[in-house]
C-alpha cells in the first residue's frame, strides 16, 4: 500500500512512517500548505486530506492528514484547533510553549490532553477516521530536546518526563499520535 | 459482546443500556472521571473512552463513550461542548436549565440540537464512532420531570411535548442518543 502524507510538517512525517509498517510512506509535495480554516481537528484533517487527493500526484496512493490539537483544561480547551499558531501566525513551537507558560502562570489546574486525528482518503474514496488521546499536565517549565511542538511542556500522565525528555519509541508508544497511528494500521489492516 | 461505559453518569448509562440489546452492558469504575478538556463533542468521546481502556478494567470489553451536546442557533452553537457546566463547574442540571432561559429572554430565535458522539474503542484497537441528532427549540419555561439535563426545555421538532413529558421509549425512539446508539449498535452488528 502506497501512503502520501497529507502535511508540510517534517516532524509529523518523521512520526508518522515508521508508524506504518508495511507500506511506501511518502512527503505531501513541496510547499503543500491548504488553508486549515476548520473549526475542529476532524474538519482540518479531512480538508488536508481533500486538499491532497485534489492534487493527484499518487491517485492510487492513501491520502493520510493528521490534524493534532493541546487541549488545556483551565483554557477551556485551547489552543485546541490553533495549537500550532497560538503565540501569532508565524508562531515557533518555543513561541507556543511559551505563550501557553504565561497563559497558566499561576494557574492550580494544569490538566491537559493532546489529540490526533486522522483521516484518510483511499483510491476508491472511502474514508477511514482513527483518533488517539495522551492525557497528562503541563508542566512549569520547557525541558527536553527530543519531538516538536508543546512535547517540552507536556508530561503524560503516569510519568515524570516531558515527551521531549522520551526517545521517539517511548513516545510513540503512549502518544496521540502514536494510538491514533497503530489504530488507522488497523483500518488498513497494516501489519 | 461486553460493553462498559466510560461515563460516571447515572443518567446516560440508564439510556444507554435498553439500546445495546445483546450486550452486556457495565458502568465504569466508581469514581470514573476523567478531564474532559476537548473541544468538541468527539475529542471529549475519545478522551473518555481512551481513559477507561487506559484502565484495563475489562481488557476484552468495548469501551463505549457518549459526549453530548446542546447547540442553540442564537447562542451561536453555545452551550456546545460545554453543556453540562455551563452555569458553572458544580452546575446541577436545573441550574443550567435556568442558565440557558436567562440567555434566551427575549430572543425570538428558539432552534436547536442536541447532538450526541460516541466513540467505541475495540480489544482489538478499533475505534468506532456513530453520531445522533435531534432538532428542536428551546421551550419558553421548564416542563417535566422525565430525562435529565436539559431535557425540561428542549421541545423536538414535530412536537409538542418536551423531552422530559416522554417516557424513556418515545425519548429514544427519536432522540439524539437513541440515534446514535443505534448507529453504533449496527457498527457492533448487535441484534
Amino acid at each position: 500500500m502506497r501512503i502520501v502524507l497529507a502535511t508540510g510538517n517534517r516532524d509529523k512525517v518523521a512520526e508518522l512512517e515508521p508508524l506504518l509498517p508495511g507500506a511506501q510512506v511518502s512527503a505531501a509535495p513541496e510547499g503543500f500548505d491548504p488553508a486549515e480554516t476548520g473549526t475542529t481537528l476532524l474538519q482540518n484533517a479531512l480538508i488536508k486530506a481533500e486538499a491532497l487527493r485534489a492534487l493527484a500526484a499518487d491517485d492510487g496512493a492513501l491520502a493520510l492528514a493528521d490534524d493534532t490539537g493541546l487541549v488545556v483544561h483551565a483554557l477551556d480547551g485551547r489552543p485546541g484547533v490553533f495549537s500550532s499558531r497560538y503565540a501569532g501566525p508565524d508562531a515557533t513551537y518555543a513561541d507556543n510553549c511559551r505563550r501557553l507558560l504565561e497563559e497558566l502562570e499561576g494557574v492550580e489546574d494544569r490538566r491537559a490532553a493532546f489529540v490526533t486525528v486522522l483521516v484518510g482518503l483511499a483510491s476508491d474514496d472511502r474514508m477511514l477516521v482513527a483518533g488517539g488521546v495522551c492525557p497528562g499536565v503541563i508542566a512549569p517549565a520547557m525541558r527536553g530536546s527530543e519531538g516538536f511542538g508543546y512535547d517540552p511542556l507536556f508530561v503524560p500522565e503516569g510519568e515524570e518526563r516531558s515527551m521531549a525528555e522520551m526517545t521517539r519509541e517511548e513516545k510513540a508508544a503512549i502518544s496521540h499520535r502514536g494510538r491514533a497511528a497503530r489504530r488507522m494500521a488497523a483500518l488498513l489492516q497494516l501489519p
